[in-house]
Parts: C-alpha cells; sequence; structure tokens
C-alpha cells in the first residue's frame, strides 16, 4: 500500500491572536496536498483535467477531527491515502501529524465529474482507477 | 427557537478556474459566521474572551455535506442553530442556501477551552450557555 | 464626483498573533471593492467580462502605505476614485478609513485586456470608459 | 551580497476563473518568504519577536509590478535583498521569476517596532542589523 505525503511548516500568517492555526488554512494544505498528488503521483494534473477535458474532482462531502493545536513553526506531514474507490467517487483517508503527535484525521470524499454546468458525477476513467488503486488502504475496499 | 444569519456574495477570487467556489473558502465565511454570532447575539466577542480570559472555543471536529456548487456573484444565506449544548461543547448546525436551493449543510462542535499552552476544555460560563440556548433546535438537546 | 464604498469589518481570522490584520488581507478586501464597483457600478460584473468577452482587468501594479494598525472588530471604510483613465489603463486610488483615522491608502493601476493566451492591452469599450468617468478624481485627468 | 530564495509551485486554489493567479495570493507567499529569512537566515524568528520581546516588523509600505501572468502550475522562485537599512526601517527588494521570466518586482517597507498599543517604532537591534548587513544590495546602502 502506498500513501502519499507532503511537509508543510505553519507561518505566523495562518495563525490567529491565540496563536493557534486558523483551520480554514488546513483545508488550503489539504487542498495542495491532492492537487499534489494527481499531478506528482497519477499524472494527471487538475490543470490538464479541466482545460482538455472539461472535468474535475469536486469535494462532495468531508469530515475531520481535530487531535492537538498546531501552532507557528510547527512542521507538518500531511499524508493521504485511499480508503474507497467508487464509479465515481473517491474517499480519501488524510492525517497531519507533527513530530509523533496527530493534529488531525480527515476523510474526504471527492467525486469525478463533468463540471460545465451543473456538476455531473462520470465514471473514473480506467487510467486514473489502475493509478489510484496502488494507494487503496484495504484490498477488500476495491470491489465497490 | 431562534437562528442567527448572514448573506455573504460570492466573490470572483472565491472560484477557481472552474468558475466553482474552492470549498476552503467555505469555511473562512462560516469562522466569520460563528464570529459574528458571538460578538452580535451572545454578547460573548472573541477578542474579549481572548484578552481578558484567555479563553476561546477551538472546533474540535466537523462534517460537511455539499449539495451544490457555488459560482460567481452567487449570493448565499448562511444560518446556524445550536444542536447541542454539553458541558464544554457546542454543536452547531449550519446551512447554506441561495435561494431555495441548499448548498451545503454543516456540523461544526467547539468547545470552550483555556488556551494559554495546552487547550484544556472548561465548562461553558452559565451566561453564556443562557445566551446559547434560545438558539437550540430542540427543547431535548438542552439535558446533556 | 462621485465615489465608491463598502463597509468591512475585521475578523479575528483577519488578524495575526501580534492582533494586528494580517495585510495581504487588505488585498482581498480591495479585490472585492474593485469587483463589487464593476459589478453594482459600472454594469459589467466579472463574469461577463470573462465568460463572454473573454477580458479582464489584471492589476499591473500597486503601491500602498499604511498609516495605522488595523485591528480585531475594527470597522473599515474602504473607498474607491479614479485617479486617471489612460487608453486601456485604470489608474484608482483607494483609501481605507476607520472612523476618522485612515488606514491605508493605495494607487492601483489596472488594465484592460484581452485574456486568452499572453495578456494583451485593448482600448477600453467606450461604455465602461463612460461608466467610470464620473469616478475620476479631477477633470483634468480626462485628457489622457 | 547575499540572497534569500525560496521557490513556491503556484497552485489551482491561487488562480482565478481567469486562470491567472490571484494577485493576493503573491503577498502571502513573499509574507511567508520574509517570515523565513528572519528564523532560518537571521535566527531571529517572528514567534520569539513577538512573544518574548513584544517586537515585531509590521510593513509600512510597499509597491509592486506586475510583468507577466502566473499560471497553475507554474513553479516560481522568489527571491529577497535589502535595500536599505534605516535606523528603524528595512526596505526589501522582492522579486519573482519563472524559469527567466520575471513575474513581478517589489520594494517592501518594514519597521522595527514595539507592538503592544501603538505600533512605536524602536531602532534595529545591533546584532539582527548585523545579520542583515550581508543582504545589502550596495555598500552605499548602510550609511543611513
Amino acid at each position: 500500500m502506498a500513501t502519499f505525503s507532503r511537509d508543510i511548516q505553519v507561518h505566523f500568517s495562518d495563525t490567529d491572536p491565540a496563536g493557534i492555526i486558523f483551520y480554514p488554512r488546513y483545508f488550503e494544505m489539504t487542498s495542495g496536498l491532492i492537487e499534489d498528488w494527481f499531478a506528482d503521483a497519477l499524472g494527471h494534473p487538475f490543470n490538464a483535467m479541466h482545460q482538455g477535458m472539461e472535468h474535475g474532482v469536486p469535494t462532495i462531502s468531508l469530515d475531520i477531527s481535530f487531535s492537538a493545536a498546531s501552532r507557528i513553526a510547527d512542521r507538518l506531514r500531511l499524508t493521504l491515502a485511499v480508503e474507497r474507490l467508487g464509479k465515481s467517487s473517491i474517499t480519501l483517508d488524510i492525517t497531519a501529524i507533527c513530530g509523533d503527535e496527530e493534529r488531525f484525521k480527515m476523510r474526504q470524499v471527492l467525486v469525478y465529474a463533468a463540471l460545465g454546468g451543473k456538476v455531473r458525477p462520470k465514471p473514473l476513467p480506467a487510467q486514473l482507477r489502475a493509478r489510484m488503486e496502488p494507494f487503496l488502504t484495504t484490498e477488500s475496499a476495491k470491489d465497490s
């Protein structure tokens, strides 16, 4: 099983007057992580999907639990794996740690979709699906 | 039962190259909604909580479902109610609509806490709790 | 001479651990101000310009002086006027005050341009130009 | 003469519906560059300045010219040098290139200041000044 990781440093500007990270920043970080995964690991950069094919992977739901606060100068490691591949949907597990302390745990569901006008789910292209499979957390998750 | 609402317009800068709102912007909007609720409806502005009392209401978890995409110039109405009040925790229901179309539905759990050093949950002050009660979605939610 | 104004409240999330506004937030505010001016006062909303006409008004330069720090809960009034209209360029004067205290003063130059591929300046459409003229700070500025 | 650089990739979320970077994102990038320079090259991390000493380096002015648009997946190199050191002020030259194409050129003036209550300029500490001097673009700039 493969995972995809990225290290990010918490900057001054990510934190609020309490010295704690302003949590919407986390979603910018995880959005960047997913984008880099598509470009660097899956060979499907967002801009190619959008421009050439009018497709994208909008998020349809997410849930997140924050375990401990992040502060300025913390170096976070974000890691992504695939929990489940549906016909069109991609369920991701994303975690952030700082050293060995967990900071958050997130499940995020994307859907492969045509974007012109109304968002319409489309079957995941076979090649993209094949490149995602090594990132599945369990074999059983594939049969769906 | 009371609710707290705020209208927000989607700007060009909130949207991505697909013309669809970049969802981390939603969390900035709901964070502002919660902040305004504390200041305008509860009489507990964030800056007073932080500066005078070293307390705050960090988010410990949230889950959100996106029902339809928002686009430039959409005018969203965000509405907040309280689903449950625990000893220290506050569970919020937040929805966004555009006209009569739902855009997202979120449940967000905050915890009243001391912020110096490690985040430590503290009992909700009686006055703050009393001011939140009118926003409870059901009477039954109070007994916890 | 007309001006275009908008009131914006500084939120917790706009400020850094020093309790002072994180200045990049100002540019999101002024970007929104300019966008609202195009949509509400000039009748040329950004989305129509982009989608129908493949035109836009990218910024080519700006300079800003910060006079005093903004803090949480400050209510800022942003005001825009036009200093000069060139063939393709629009020079804006933007100021922010809180009560009667100036917070910043900015000059920002936009250029009307075709956006497909490389950005190419185009003459300001006559109607758009005519609608901008009432916002000119001096009559003399028109002859350029 | 030393310079301080950092490579940053333009993400999907940094760009607007025209596919061009939303310029306020540049200021988040340069803010991070300055913060990293203080922490990594000068040995004066922002959090130590703020927490221990109640000092900071707020920006008092900046001017920027954009030479060419940045787009998704562009890899930018941001480079900082010091143009001038005043008693309290630090004038920075910051440039961004992509390959050998210039994207922007910025001059930004910071002031070393006490931050409690009103921002009050203070003389640059001798050690901090000494560590900045190698980054001066010209020898002559020192005598001020």
